[in-house]
């Protein structure tokens, strides 16, 4: 159910309802938006009547709401969200780049990463710390220890930073350290974790599952904004498919479908959705163009020796280049992309 | 097998290369390059011996080709194939577009949607008079009359004219009346009919079957240039997946493996891709932005009456707009649109 | 619409309601059941009232089919449809084999394959004459010296003869040949060859597309119906998906599907569908389980120096023990397979 | 890297090759065989020598494993592994059938289900205590006072218990209910909480993901071999497809699959691999006919009632049906199942 309030509505008739909402054992969300508020109730087992919600002063109208989903819903909130992340908007007018190495794999290496990512006018730093790896055999990360160096590195160069945490203990590890917390695709559905992050009240990269529908994506990220944290950024991976030239499908069909059933920015991260270095860059320019709010892109010092994913992973110079190609695409769609410092 | 001739290599020596070829009951094909000429050989069962070849005078090199693939290769012709339509360069430097109805459905309805063809920039019109549906009771284009009409409204807007063909028959009617013959996703591996059309001789319109590999896209093209008929143009128009937004999965990551595996021309088709009228622009752009060499859309001039796909046809207006802002795109790939006439 | 007959209609009164139906300009398709007949209706553009049929003597109702199938739909025709070929009833109690090679390849390789398929229980031969290959430069058959083989072949051992045709030449070559004309894979939504096929009258062997949905197949024999040749037997042979292990992933879960929303029969294809010969054995029990009336499998009497798929052709005492274990199974499922000859 | 012992190799042999490979900062799995003893090297980050093994004394062959798991592997392990839960033994001869509710509702509920098990045939208890659900707002179990019924309704007829858990905690508060831990589909590459489940030493049955290989379900199984555990379970239950008349598309294709790669047993969830009732025995038939060592299955005393996937339960005299119908399938495929108690 969504109570739509007056655009006159006060800030008393307001607080009524929200309190009448939780009298009756539910939970209210206040949804502030631009010409008027709207409150979410979430909690209820079945249907509510509207009528004894639509008698109460300020509100314009109680609606059922037919979808699973309802916090992130477009319906709920006409505006796009904005994410703040330090200084940098995601959602906004302005592309958003976040680029970096896929594991931090020493000092020298996340230190120099920075630099490079910032030369190249993206504006967050990402670096995995704890890698989820199809072996148990495989390199896992440098944990604590990594989270510490790109923290300041990030520092260092002005970059807000992005790493992904899979559990409790390395999600509490990450709270001092990053400004931006990864859910990644495998734990998309992982609602342990989702609730935990959601908890820490910090901005969330949500990642869409390799086979997780539009309506399973938006439920996820309602896990989220039904705890009370309303700043999660959707990202686009690549789903999986029966591809003979790239590891994933890059899905760019979903950008304009999110950004019809949703108010929350959605990011695409080429690098896992084509897992080739020659195609990041295409890929990279068509997600803009097809209206991304941004993009997470891989890239390393010197890939070739890098301890994950090294080939799908941008040279420092394709990196420039590829932001430099996304400034000439940026206002074709109404965006605009900061030229380098 | 692939003989790489000197670049000095004379005339006489490609002759006696060919008729030596010919000679041991195999088909020569000569692809003449910017620098030099290679010579495909086709035909064979087993392997040939490289050195036979290499003792001919004006051989370079004899190159065992791996793949079953040859004469799509661009290790077989490293130069971008252009494909001519009339005064259109499909594969070059400046972007095709190709627009206009699902299907021819009256003659007023064709003139008109020449028109705003026309008057959009986009430079060739389609129009379908054989309709392959999935159910027999479907609207199935009106043949012969269809094939008049539109060629009538191509000659007074000066368009070529695009047009599917679905077997012998068909083919043989449209070959007097288009420019260019579709084969359709679903007759991707009909080989009957690629070779039927191949031996036309005119430009082929080949779409990716929508659980097509890109092995099995190419040597789909590969049968129509092992014919002689080098005119291919290849069209990504989405996958079958899980989606629950989208009609098809539209599949960007085979644009730059396309370009890297072959020299034919790639376009995309965001109305089949998406299959909702608002996806089209959005993917249209990202098509664009990865490289592809042009469009195919749907467009009509009152798609809330179109006898099909109506859903996932542009408005006219929408037309003008989508054109308009893949010319701001082009210049950021290298790629040019000429304005509006 | 389909209109549904009293129990004791008669002869005349159901000529009556045919006759009233053409004489609207439609076309009428009788459809005989154990306890009644339905008269299905096609050639409508839009809606028929249901009234004006409901009036005529000898009808109980007219009902409107909301699905674009009809014919093949069990709605209409509630009774299992069973295909005759020669002695042999599929879609009956009795679980129909069919086994064969792959390709005919020489005559004495195709009287030694019927050889083995007699001696294994199988009750029909087959054998491509005509192959539709991926690449242009693969085995594409033998043609009319295969198919006069495979004739022979099944003479002598009493077998009716399976064999895939590709377009009208081939077609109208196979007809004096063979017994059940097959539809490949990839030409399922080939409407052109469908219904050449079908005007021949001969029973249809009908294969669902790797990336065909349950709508799509059974519309794909609506065609076949719609023209009045009602011998169709679907074949469910593994759909297109991202498996690291098979060829293709089989989809045994359309059988029940199938069984539910269709009178027609079903047989499963393990040997593409599983594309390993060790896979074959298991899977067709499974199919057999599943309910399916039937199987299709390659069998080659030297599968390691076939011309064709010889990695996925049982060898032939694996046949045998294949055809063993599914008399053990068929009493489970309400089937019969009778012993060796 | 595994080390191949003597069949005569004694046990001090076998010790010395473990201390040495611990020596060199490695792990060292034993793995006892009916003939022989095999150790597995895990830890190692590149390729290890094969010569300083073999000279060690009882060593007979270092072997190089090119795959990513190794403990799973069949090469590791020839014979297959029985999983022993109370006095039931899965992946030996005799078929485990596991029945139950989607989740625990109520004491009544679980115990009604219980005897209607047991008066089944089956030989183990589901029923989810924690249940991960897309929707925020769905009913997501009732935690430990579930695993308190469903333990007492277990012990009472005699059966032991299978239930999911999702997270650390969920997984402590199991521990003393359950005798089978699930991970759920979704949860397959949680690794975390595969590492929490499988330290608990309790057999584990792991699902296969929805759009997991065959590559990452073994290397999901991996982890917990890789910590001392090796009573896994593995489970297929359906992947992501395109299918438009079931849920999921169950892969029966693994589990001859998974039978070639590796030891473990594998069972097979009709009723999530369908996602609808009528398909539920069909299904089951031919999951056992492919070879697989059970069934785990959804039923509900009164499934138009139940609050999750009553869709997809089996009522009670389903249940019997289809498990009268195995028993008649066994024999096939060299089974028992033994007759109702």
């Amino acid at each position: 159910m969504l109570i739509i309030m007056n655009r006159e509505a006060t800030h008393e008739q307001i607080q009524n309802v929200v309190a009448y909402i939780e009298s009756l054992g539910l939970r209210a969300h206040e949804i502030p938006g631009e010409s008027r508020t709207a409150i979410g109730i979430t909690g209820n087992q079945g249907a509510l009547p509207a009528a004894q919600f639509e008698e109460l002063p300020g509100v314009v109208q109680a609606v059922r709401v037919t979808k699973s989903f309802k916090l992130v819903s477009r319906e709920t909130k006409p505006e796009d969200t904005i994410v703040q992340v330090g200084d940098v908007r995601i959602g906004g007018t302005e592309l958003t780049v976040i680029a970096g190495p896929c594991s931090v794999e020493s000092r020298e290496q996340i230190f120099k990463s920075a630099e490079l990512v910032k030369r190249s006018g993206a504006q967050l730093l990402r670096g995995g710390a704890f890698k989820p790896r199809t072996s148990p055999y495989s390199f896992r990360g440098l944990g604590k220890q990594a989270l510490d160096w790109i923290q300041s590195a990030g520092k260092e160069y002005d970059l807000p930073v992005v790493s992904e945490v899979v559990d409790i203990e390395s999600c509490e590890m990450a709270l001092p350290y990053v400004d931006v917390l990864q859910v990644g695709a495998r734990n998309m559905q992982n609602f342990t974790l989702i609730e935990i992050v959601a908890r820490s009240g910090k901005p969330i990269l949500l990642k869409r599952g390799p086979a997780a529908s539009l309506d399973e994506l938006l439920n996820a990220a309602e896990y989220i904004l039904s705890i009370g944290n309303y700043n999660v950024i959707l990202c686009e991976r690549g789903i999986r498919g029966f591809s003979d030239f790239s590891r994933n499908t890059l899905d760019l069909n979903i950008v304009p479908a999110v950004k019809e059933a949703s108010h929350l920015p959605i990011i695409v991260d080429p690098s896992h959705g084509t897992g080739h270095r020659k195609m990041v860059s295409p890929l990279a320019r068509a997600a803009v163009a097809a209206g991304a709010d941004g993009l997470i892109v891989e890239m390393h010092p010197d890939p070739d020796h890098a301890l994950s994913d090294g080939y799908q992973s941008l040279y420092p110079t394709q990196l420039d280049g590829m932001i430099d190609s996304l400034r000439q695409i940026a206002p074709a769609v109404g965006r605009t992309l900061n030229p380098r410092p």
